[in-house]
């Protein structure tokens, strides 16, 4: 089959595809599935990703830790946000997070009312999420969270590093794909460098989250691909 | 007063800017928005842009031109689409074109009900375009129409290129203008070469209008700028 990739640069842009047989993987780099991906990968039990912060009260009793991120801050009296560094194996091995973000969470359930499967991309799992997207007989949407609805250049480094692990195993790219690729060709020698141009860049030195910018730009750390089933993510069992 | 300049990859976004007080530049480079400028710099009166091709038969007893385009492809029963051949000074100098299209003028709708001013760009009247907007104490929107919604890589060069000649006199620039600007400086050289990458590209070379292509990725052969008075494009008036 003949396969085709398509990035699509923002949440409010999904409905324009279709993508009912297709795999997608949602990308939101600063910092939500950077995280996922992290957790996943340290033994987390299950992420499961709600909407709305009230939603993760709905878990209160159930000992599962509620991780809480709005406008890049933790919110008040949850247990964490979405740092990386708050998915340690020594914070998050055998337990359940329920999280809720800005943008990321939002993206995963516009992703999941539709798609065939829903799985989590993030420079950490680069080479391991390629490696498995190759081999699936689907078409791939890669999803880019951005920032409330807009473009972000993260996301779409991202999925551009993927456009380009993935060029020969595909037949059909949108120009939304060429777009990224070329994109991320420029800046990989130094994405820190080149993401530091970006909007929310400037957002996270106010918050004074540089060292998760920097983590969360590191490639390959992770062989975890979250992968959702149900309402949580949990890691994706390979043959 | 610092300005700001953002582009909008596709009118599907639009909603999320504010520019009640923004200059809006619209842009759909093959083929409406080079043909609008070819007309006006032509000597056209007026170029009516409307929604729907049912509205252009509005016009129909006023000796105006009529001008359909869906697809790619002239309406039946119209005098012409969107191909810049069809304004030339033999043809539009002195007369008003009704003008619908498949996007360009979507674009052009949804951007009138709520900018400051509408202004009409494309390769064509680059420089033009770029000396006019430097000297505004407005900040400016590039809208591009895409295809259907969807991002389109033609479109985002044209609003790189005004970035590039802008940087120095705006301040702030967001994520989409940091991309579409390294697009352009990726794609200066050989802007052809370049938009043969593109999905809509490949649409054009179905519809056997190369031609078309290259005449609108000719750089500053008009003087003109179309701006929105009303319901009609017309020649910008500078002091």
């Amino acid at each position: 089959m003949p396969r085709k990739i398509e990035v699509c640069l923002t949440p409010a842009l999904l409905d324009l595809y279709e993508i009912d047989n297709s795999i997608v993987v949602v990308i939101d780099i600063l910092r939500a599935t950077s995280s996922m991906v992290y957790g996943i990968n340290n033994g987390a039990t299950a992420i499961i990703p709600v909407a709305q912060v009230e939603d993760c009260l709905n878990y209160a009793d159930k000992g599962y830790l509620l991780a809480a991120e709005r406008n890049g801050e933790v919110v008040e009296g949850y247990d964490f946000g979405n740092s990386p560094f708050s998915y340690t194996a020594d914070k998050v091995k055998d337990k359940t997070v329920v999280l809720t973000t800005t943008n990321g969470t939002k993206a995963l359930h516009m992703a999941r009312s539709k798609a065939s499967q829903v799985v989590i991309g993030a420079f950490l799992n680069l080479q391991s999420l390629c490696d498995w997207l190759k081999i699936q007989e689907k078409d791939v949407l890669l999803l880019c969270a951005g920032w409330k609805d807009q473009f972000n250049l993260e996301d779409t480094l991202f999925a551009g590093a993927v456009v380009n692990q993935l060029r020969k195993s595909f037949v059909h790219f949108d120009d939304a794909s060429v777009a990224a690729e070329d994109l991320y060709m420029l800046a990989k020698d130094d994405l820190r460098a080149y993401v530091g141009k970006s909007s929310h860049s400037h957002r996270m030195v106010a918050l004074n989250i540089g060292e998760d910018v920097k983590f969360c730009l590191q490639l390959d750390i992770c062989e975890a691909i979250p992968v959702l089933v149900g309402d949580a993510l949990v890691a994706l069992k390979q043959a």
